[in-house]
C-alpha cells in the first residue's frame, strides 16, 4: 500500500480509537506537520500492575491494574486485593515513559524527528525499522522515565505501607515529567528542514 | 576521518581499556565478523547505587557503588554507609541491561545488525544516529532487564531488611538475565547477508 493509503488508515484509526490528552496532542502535531509522517500505537505514559507467574517471566505477566494518570492508593490497594487471592508470584508496580511510533516517508525525515526527539529528552528513541527500499522509516520515540518495583511476592505484601506511599508518590512524579517531556517535544516539533 | 582509521583507533581503546567478560567476547565477535562495524562504549550490565540531591534530578545523581557483576549484601550496605552522613536527597539502587553501541558503515548492515538484536531480545535497540551521507550509522544495542528502586530517603533505610534482601536477590537476577541475552546475541551473530 503506498504510503498515503497508510497515513489514511492510521488518521482514521486514530479517531475512532482516540488517543490519550497529551499523547494525542502530540500526534495531532505530527499528523499535520507533514505529509511524510504519520503516527501509530502511541500512549501518553502509565502506571500498570502486574503479575507475574514466576520470576522474570515478563512475557507472561497479567496486567492487573492501569492508569494513564496519577493514582490514588486506594485504588491501588482494591486492583491487588482483587487480584490476590489467586496470585502465585510477584506484584510489581511499574511507570512508563510516554511512546509514540511514527512512520516516516524518507529516512531524512525520520533522522530529523530523531534529532529532535532526543534533544527533547526523548533518549531512548531510535529508529526501529527501515523498509528495503528506504521509503518508510519507523521511529520510536520513547524517555528515561521508568520505575519498577515489586511490591508483593505469593500473596504476602511485602513492604510496609510507609514504603509504598513514597513509591506511589514516586510513581505518579514519574508519570508528569513523562507527560511534561511530551510537552516539552511537541514545543520544539517544528517542520524539519 | 575514514572509516577505516576510526575502526582502528577504537580497537585500539578497546584493547588498552578492556571490556568486562561477557560484553568483551561480543565486541571481539562484532568487530572481527565484517569490515564495516567496530564497537565503541558498551557494557555487560551492571547494578548501581546512585543518590539523588533532589527528587528526580538524575543528572546530579552521584554513583556510590557500582558493581559488573552479582552483588552481596553487605558490599551493598557498606557503599551505603560511606555515603549516608552526607546524603539529602535519595538512594536507589538501579539494574541496568547491557549495551552494545556500534558504528556501521552503510545501512543496510545496520539494519541487518539490528533485526538480529531485537530477535535475540534486545527489544530497546535502535539506529541513533546517521550521518548525512549515510556512510556511518550508529546502532544502540540494549535490552529491557531494568530495575529502579528507592531504598533510602534523607539518611532513613525506609525498607525492610526482607525487603531489602528481595530487592538485591532481583538486581542479580536482572543482571544474569541480561548476561544470558548477550550470550544469545552472539550466538545468533553471523555475517549478515
Amino acid at each position: 500500500m503506498v504510503f498515503e493509503a497508510q497515513k489514511k488508515r492510521a488518521l482514521e484509526r486514530l479517531r475512532i480509537l482516540g488517543a490519550g490528552e497529551e499523547v494525542g496532542e502530540i500526534q495531532d502535531k505530527i499528523n499535520s506537520l507533514d505529509d511524510g509522517f504519520f503516527t501509530t500505537s502511541s500512549c501518553s505514559g502509565r502506571i500498570i500492575l502486574i503479575c507475574l507467574p514466576e520470576i522474570g517471566a515478563k512475557r507472561e505477566a497479567r496486567v492487573i491494574g492501569k492508569w494513564h494518570r496519577q493514582v490514588r492508593k486506594g485504588e491501588v490497594l482494591e486492583a491487588m486485593s482483587n487480584a490476590m487471592p489467586s496470585i502465585k508470584g510477584e506484584i510489581w508496580l511499574i511507570a512508563q515513559s510516554p511512546i509514540v511510533h511514527v512512520t516516516c516517508r524518507s529516512l531524512d525525515k525520520a533522522t530529523a524527528l530523531l534529532r529532535i526527539a532526543i534533544e527533547s529528552g526523548f533518549k531512548y528513541s531510535g529508529i526501529k525499522a527501515i523498509t528495503k527500499d528506504n521509503e518508510k522509516v519507523m521511529v520510536e520515540l520513547m524517555s528515561t522515565e521508568r520505575m519498577d518495583v515489586p511490591l508483593a511476592s505469593d500473596d504476602v505484601m511485602f513492604c510496609s505501607e510507609a514504603y509504598r506511599d513514597f513509591i506511589l508518590a514516586k510513581a505518579n512524579f514519574t508519570l508528569e515529567r513523562g507527560k511534561d517531556k511530551l510537552k516539552r517535544f511537541g514545543y520544539e516539533l517544528k517542520e524539519p528542514e
